[in-house]
């Protein structure tokens, strides 16, 4: 048998730096050219595994796979797509392998968050389940930060980084206009039920005192009148208050502030509308001018502001994953570990994907202020590391110069089509 | 008499390169220390004179001064308070001139839009009107870029770079997902009346075709079932759709999309919402999964994406604005003028105050195709040259640096307050 060829693709939200970690795993593979075939980039995550509709990242060039690592968003398109039991939908399985078989792939890495690792985690078991040979490894991804077992997650560091550049940029606003127009201010960040993101936004602030004045967190029970008492004090206090709300943030009973919204594929609500509930609430109790923002996805594809440290890691766990592969391993995840010394260093580990799936990371209570509305000291030190150095992508004309693959599809080897 | 000392003062909505127009009055100042005395920094705009609370930036450093430059918002507080006519209230000028009598000064330099104007033309008129001597310089900043006269606003060129840049990052996003999940992003940009920023978005398109694929223009009325239309046809061609919509895009009729809110002390309508009405709509009709973002006040104080050009002219027009005093100007605007030639150069000139309060400079038709949703080459051979060149501020700890400045008062010389 000649050498195996290998499928990479991503999943789940996409990030500044997902592509760093792309073009990690292709630039590794290209290095080991002996015992690694061709890198098959899936379209659209598992979905071009099974429609057989894959991107021959060897027609790529080298400069194009080395500027991935500053263009964000999914290059090879993402998914939404969740594999069901083995017991479930065997057809699923069944076609995988055939186009495993078809196309010589015995390598599988999988770039995603914990949807995804539960999606690799079915891959890695085709090889005992079915009888297919297959190596697949899960490269960590998600600015959420709430995989376990690794120190932190690619694609976390740099959204931190926009939350709090932001955050703080705002709040300079926000405080010069204060006397005669806007008091409040609010921004809402993604987190559905972690709040990492929320958290970095307190980076922004250098001493005591400094905005943001208030954090939601999912992780708080969201009690109104606290609230709104605590708003008015800051007001009083600093004659402005800056607030920073995860979407997630949520009533003691669990019902979200913003209201139940519709569902996406793995049941989890589609979310967005804390801020301008939360201006609602304090225009009527206090009656103050406020503004709110709602940054979406301009946050989690802000390469312009990525953090370098980020970048450095999305990169290193692409890398990781063809070396593990290469090493025999099979059903792990890449993750990130935090060196022990008063300097912030990492270095790269491993954990079984069993472990992985389908477990969220919260943000311990330890690092949350008692009042529940800021971080710790022991917070900080844990996020300050994850947002250091600036990496900027070229610039032309005044515009980032993300780099447009040229997607050449690879030969379809099986005629039959396949409905998701 | 001694040399006069001058008063400067920002007014109205803030932006990312106002305190490098503060930077160069008070470098320019410096450096002409045997005609003008010191420059006294209103605190909160015109609110500062009227109260007697002023910054004397004699006491902050060079560095500091130098470090406005990079910094955004206003360092000295803004405000939106309009001075009423001369014929309705007296006591507020007779204030004004107490004052800048107590504190011999003979230099007026306002920084603001063109309510803005309205006032420095007001001040300046003290002169002819009540016999007391003043040179009243205009300074213009807004980030809506509808002063007239002027080639462009300073303010204006970094909150284009930084939708632009915005705009083609959260497209990639949304390219890299609406296989199987959001197909329509709406992005709510700032503008009340022009349609200025949301035009820079289109910066983000290298060729045709490439997002953003609609955008709604203050200018332009917009007809809902026109709209869907062209949403379901972007669909169906590039499998997505990215709209940018000013926050005063309205009907037909004039009534906003986002409704009509509260309003300022100027009479303006207190915005936002056009954003997750047009995705309602969307989902409505068409069904497509969306997301929506709101940029607010990020969009005006992303200090860490500023354009190198604007960032130029915005310390530029503080320079001459001293100069021009200098020079025994009075009751004039500074403005930015294009040179003629194929490579963007600009200049400066000015433009009598009377031509210029409370006039706004709307989008030609000329500047948005026929079917009112995009820009023309025209108007990008305008826009393009604004967003030029990135200046990036220094960072410490993966933050960016923004000065404090000591603010250190002026001591009072009246014992009278005065309620505004």
């Amino acid at each position: 048998m000649s050498k195996k060829n290998a499928f990479y693709a991503q999943s789940g939200g996409v990030t500044a730096v997902i592509n760093a970690s792309a073009s990690g795993v292709i630039e590794a593979a290209r290095e080991h050219k002996d015992k690694i075939g061709k890198v098959y980039a899936g379209r659209n995550g598992i979905i071009g595994a099974l429609r057989e509709d894959m991107i021959d990242t060897s027609k790529e060039s080298a400069s194009a796979i080395a500027a991935l690592r500053h263009t964000p968003s999914g290059a090879f398109g993402s998914c939404r797509h969740k594999l069901q039991d083995f017991t479930e939908n065997k057809a699923e399985y069944e076609r995988l392998i055939d186009v495993f078989k078809a196309h010589n792939i015995g390598y599988f890495f999988y770039n995603g968050g914990g949807d995804s690792a539960d999606t690799c985690l079915k891959v890695s078991q085709l090889s005992k389940q079915m009888g297919y040979p297959i190596q697949a490894i899960h490269i960590p991804k998600t600015v959420d930060n709430d995989l376990p077992f690794t120190d932190n997650c690619p694609g976390f560091g740099s959204v931190a980084k926009y939350v709090a550049v932001s955050t703080k940029e705002a709040s300079l606003d926000v405080a010069s206009m204060c006397e005669t127009s806007t008091k409040v201010f609010i921004l809402e960040v993604m987190g559905r039920h972690a709040g990492w993101i929320a958290a970095a936004s307190a980076l922004a602030a250098e001493k005591a005192g400094d905005p943001p004045h208030i954090i939601l967190f999912p992780e708080i029970p969201f009690i109104r009148e606290d609230f709104i008492a605590k708003v008015e004090q800051v007001v009083k206090e600093h004659g402005y208050c800056v607030v920073v709300a995860s979407e997630g943030a949520q009533y003691p009973d669990g019902a979200l502030i913003s209201g139940s919204m519709s569902k996406d594929a793995f049941g989890h609500q589609q979310l967005g509308g804390v801020a301008p509930t939360l201006a609602s609430m304090v225009k009527h109790a206090l009656g103050y001018k406020y503004h709110w923002a709602l940054a979406d996805y301009l946050q989690r594809s802000a390469r312009h502001i990525a953090s370098a440290t980020d970048v450095e890691q999305a990169y290193a766990v692409g890398r990781a994953a063809v070396e593990y592969a290469l090493a025999g391993k099979n059903s792990v995840m890449v993750t990130i570990e935090r060196n022990k010394g008063e300097t912030y260093s990492w270095s790269l580990g491993e954990v079984p994907l069993e472990k992985v799936a389908n477990v969220e990371k919260k943000m311990a209570r330890s690092f949350i202020t008692r009042d529940g509305y800021g971080i710790t000291q022991k917070a900080r030190d844990y996020l300050a590391p994850l947002i250091q150095g600036e990496d900027y992508p070229p610039y032309k004309n005044g515009i980032p110069q993300y780099v447009q693959l040229t997607k050449v599809p690879v030969e379809k080897k099986l005629n039959t089509p396949f409905e998701i």
